[in-house]
């Protein structure tokens, strides 16, 4: 095959016509690289549950059809004008949370929410022009949170693309993408918590393990693991989750039974569910003074408010959420593949299920039915 | 005059007949403390609104007749059974949030929030044996915060007793049984403001100015005050506001104004009014990522929830709240006495009226009116 550098693509994407509509596997068109972006041959993706929160909102039905991915890895196939700190060839993860490294916030060491690449479900075009890359028939497709990874080939603003280590196998780092950073980087970026501390992790889906892994590294000496399901428990232990706890099997509220357990409440709560009542019982299972409690998990419908009370703040526990775990994805990201590469990091463990990605709304079930934690699809038949 | 120890003391206090009537100046009747207790002679105490927060909860009209006050100094007049480390002629100043030294929190750096002594607005009884120390013709009469200082004299646990240098200005020092230490503390404990970090201030009344004098201390760059009562913005400028900003005086929301004015936010809020929806701008005004807001005053009435859904604690804003100030009163206080002796903290500069003990009801609508930051009261004739 010749360069396609410059020439429009045409490839495979999963399309998604409308709200909950089942994906479509058709040929589209994928428009070259405009300045400071780059196309991106995606050999690997996994679907998350953002994906499908956002997929499923009635409200955004306007921003269809619209090509949905943002956990994934891949080969740079070619870049735009200005484009310098990247190329061909290069091995790269997306970010759906950018680091421009020009704005207050990327120069801050406090954040990772860049101020020029914001998180915004409802937008599906490029920064560049306000336009799409992808196409069919001639009629535009929307991007998502500007990866769009279930597609053959994306383009991609630079400041959401990260070069990774080549040596790094692009099947299994793909899930640095979101879920495994999340978790991780929750405990290690945005909670900071210290070697002995005690740990409670509310949903023990993909990014709640990785919450565990992350507390795991940190050195946490109890690490309680809560949900519903106890389907969930043994995968936990493997995690490193030191004992599990099913809110149905208690007649007291859950975060009485944590606090009786802790003396009184852990020291750091993650709340990896989504759910504005899980959210407060994980803040009521902090310690009184000092207990953290992190917001991992998205409500991506509910208007509904944090039912707490002012008073209540004075107890002085403190009360954060975080994004992609509080990583910077292009300067903080690669750290993280070193650590996998050095075995200080699990990722091959969250892979229950692989698929070629042609069997994307099988993946999609899976994952919907809580029978996988992540399963990774191959774009390409020459790869696994 | 003879020794007292041991012997029930008649005195004046200012006895709450019922929530919202005024004071009556009663001789009453002062047990001996029991034991772990010491009863101290009142030297100085002012008003603070949490003392006229609570005496208009019609709610808790069964814990009256009732003293009030919490914000004093005195001296030991006697100790009881096991008491060893404070001793006749000692002296103090009175802590609401107790110190019992022995609780899993009061023996963690992280919080000042003793397990054993917590607040408790409608609990009138001294902790030892559940009965009260005061009466009047040989009827009870309830205690306020453990505290009291309403009264010449007046039975305080020893776990809210602080030994302070004796050198210390009694007439002064009381400031740092409430307002001083809570709007300082909140600023170098609670929120540990950096030099150089943005500060903005809601409301500015004592504790807002105590708020701004710790961030004098701290090395803030900036600090901003907010308050609608414009009359409040000259002392402000004497405690190191460099800029004051009336909410009334601007089309759009103040948080937007303090968001342009700091290039997206200050790094750190203190809300000193105790209105919920202060609370929430106090959030707005901090920047994305990383600033962090901590709710001082305290909003005593309302069951109202903070007006924050999930989605917006994703933004890395922190929100906390802090009683106190976060100062551990008897192990850390004394550090604010010995630097308010190395003229390293304003106190004098608050103290807007000196009035007598009788003229409690004065220095009550003093406060509640605005027209007083602190009222300072001598309790027996021959001080000032
Ligand atoms: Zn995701
Ligand atoms: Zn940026
Ligand atoms: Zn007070
Ligand atoms: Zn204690």
């Amino acid at each position: 095959m010749g360069s396609t550098k410059g020439q429009v693509i045409n490839c495979k994407a999963a399309v998604a016509w409308a709200p909950k509509q089942a994906f479509v596997i058709e040929e589209i068109q994928v428009a070259p690289p405009l300045a400071s972006e780059v196309r991106i041959k995606i050999t690997h993706t996994s679907v998350c549950h953002t994906d499908v929160s956002i997929w499923q909102i009635q409200e955004l039905a306007d921003v269809f059809p619209r090509i949905f991915g943002h956990e994934a890895s891949g080969i740079v196939e070619s870049v735009g004008e200005g484009v310098i700190d990247l190329q061909v060839g290069d091995h790269v993860i997306p970010i759906f949370q950018g680091e421009c490294g020009d704005c207050t916030s990327c120069k801050s060491s406090k954040t990772n929410l860049c101020e020029e690449f914001t998180l915004n479900p409802g937008d599906g075009l490029m920064k560049t022009d306000r336009k799409t890359r992808f196409s069919i028939r001639g009629q535009p497709i929307f991007h998502f949170f500007g990866t769009s990874t279930f597609s053959e080939y994306t383009v991609i603003h630079r400041a959401q693309v990260v070069k990774v280590d080549p040596a790094a196998p692009l099947n299994k780092i793909c899930l640095l993408g979101c879920g495994i950073t999340t978790g991780v980087g929750a405990v290690l970026k945005t909670a900071k918590v210290e070697a002995g501390s005690t740990v409670a992790i509310f949903g023990l889906g993909a990014v709640g393990l990785a919450v565990a892994e992350g507390a795991r590294i940190a050195g946490a000496s109890k690490v309680i693991g809560v949900d519903i399901n106890p389907r969930k428990f043994n995968k936990g232990k493997l995690w490193g989750i030191t004992e599990c706890l099913n809110p149905l099997e208690y007649d007291q509220p859950i975060h009485q039974v944590i606090q009786q357990k802790t003396g009184g409440g852990v020291d750091y709560s993650f709340e990896c569910v989504g759910n504005v009542d899980v959210m407060r019982t994980a803040y009521d299972s902090c310690h009184k003074g000092w207990g953290v409690s992190v917001v991992v998990g998205v409500d991506t419908s509910s208007r509904k408010l944090l039912q707490l009370t002012p008073v209540e703040l004075l107890e002085g526990r403190i009360w954060t959420g975080t994004v992609f775990g509080g990583i910077k994805g292009r300067s903080q990201l690669p750290e993280l593949v070193d650590k996998y590469m050095k075995k200080e990091l699990q990722i091959d463990e969250m892979i229950t299920h692989t698929l070629p990605f042609s069997e994307i709304n099988e993946a999609l079930k899976l994952l919907i039915e809580g029978n996988s934690l992540r399963c990774v699809m191959h774009m390409h038949n020459s790869e696994h």
